[in-house]
């Protein structure tokens, strides 16, 4: 057990040396960068898909995407014009900051304003790895239920932002939006809760306005917030 | 690295040796046992709610269920007149066959005719680990999208049963129930798929019958199928 708990320890060292890394490089190029995460199916291609086609040309983005298999969301990105790079984990359960260091291999920083990582569909494992992002987005969507922030507590608390997807289908669901802002509140009381829809579009330019200040603060090159 | 791949499989060797104990105490009993995986949300604790409501009595259910955080899917089972255990795996991604091993403690086997083991809500890491049971049944939800079988081919693969669920919200995704069926025979080709909608009851009836003639397999002391 003592061995099993050292290696990991030397796993852990060496994952975190390399987000420090990535944020080392981020933060000297001014980009903005976002490790977007949620369930399957809550809508994080959706809503990069959506800021693509509402942001881009005066802002330079780019998408790292994370999948188990497939490059169906890569695609999606790249039919919506934006530069994407698929990450493939075979069965892994979240992205590592070494593969997100070989994915920058296909983008110059110098060109970019704005690099999305949407991690694999997971409310859990993403949560515990530091990808050297400068915010952590979680997003829920309103058929998941409105007590995921009591039951997967650690990636809310985690969040720099709270979005709530699919919020079009609320009158469907028994969704809470004040019981879901009181949970988000216990584990994470001052996260901003940006609710919209991406299919109707309801809400996004709340969306746009956080990532414009957010990518202001990058490109004035004010260092990552303390985790 | 020759270490931690050592001790790796020392890991897993333990979990199988638990979960061939575990099968071997479930197929001793009679007790048909299904471990549940699916994504936050999706409905897996509705659907021991209703099938806790449309079959107990006859049939003698108890429900052990896994999240990270929270007893609040075992107080909505005990509500619905089942006995019930909870585990909480703190930051834990899936259920682990010493947690359903100490979980079991709580239920006298013989009094049971079905147990269900709710997993934690994660489409990843759940399927990586037998937990003894007879039957692996993976739930999707329309909202979640049609091509979470290709995105998430472990679950699938390993799945006997699919259930889809909240065909009531059909008009209002875009889901295809033809592309979702044969993205599931793409990795899976003998699996049965069952649409249903817990809100609404329909296709219930179809899933309480594939319940019963599993536990009358499981009764009649038939082993449980390779996996």
């Amino acid at each position: 057990m003592a061995k099993r708990i050292r290696l990991a320890k030397r796993v852990v060292a060496e994952s975190d040396r390399l987000a420090a890394e990535l944020a080392g490089r981020f933060s000297a190029a001014g980009v903005f960068v976002a490790n977007l995460m949620g369930s399957p199916g809550s809508g994080k291609t959706s809503l990069l898909e959506e800021t693509a086609r509402r942001m881009a040309g005066p802002c330079r983005m780019a998408v790292i995407e994370g999948d188990l298999a497939t490059d169906r969301d890569a695609q999606r990105i790249l039919r919506a014009g934006i530069p994407c790079r698929q990450i493939n984990t075979g069965g892994g359960c979240h992205l590592s900051a070494r593969q997100v260091l070989d994915a920058l291999e296909a983008f110059n920083l110098a060109d970019l304003d704005v690099l999305f990582i949407e991690n694999v569909g997971n409310l859990v494992c993403p949560a515990e790895f530091d990808l050297g992002e400068r915010r952590r987005v979680v997003l829920a969507s309103t058929p998941e239920g409105d007590d995921k922030p009591l039951k997967y507590p650690v990636a809310f608390h985690k969040a720099d932002c709270v979005v709530l997807n699919k919020i079009d289908l609320l009158a469907a669901t028994d969704f809470s939006r004040e019981a879901f802002r009181q949970y988000v509140r216990g584990v994470a009381p001052a996260v901003p809760v940006l609710e919209l829809s991406c299919r109707t579009g309801e809400g996004l330019d709340a969306w746009l306005d956080w990532v414009r200040a957010e990518s202001r603060a990058a490109r004035r090159g004010e260092p990552r917030p303390a985790k």
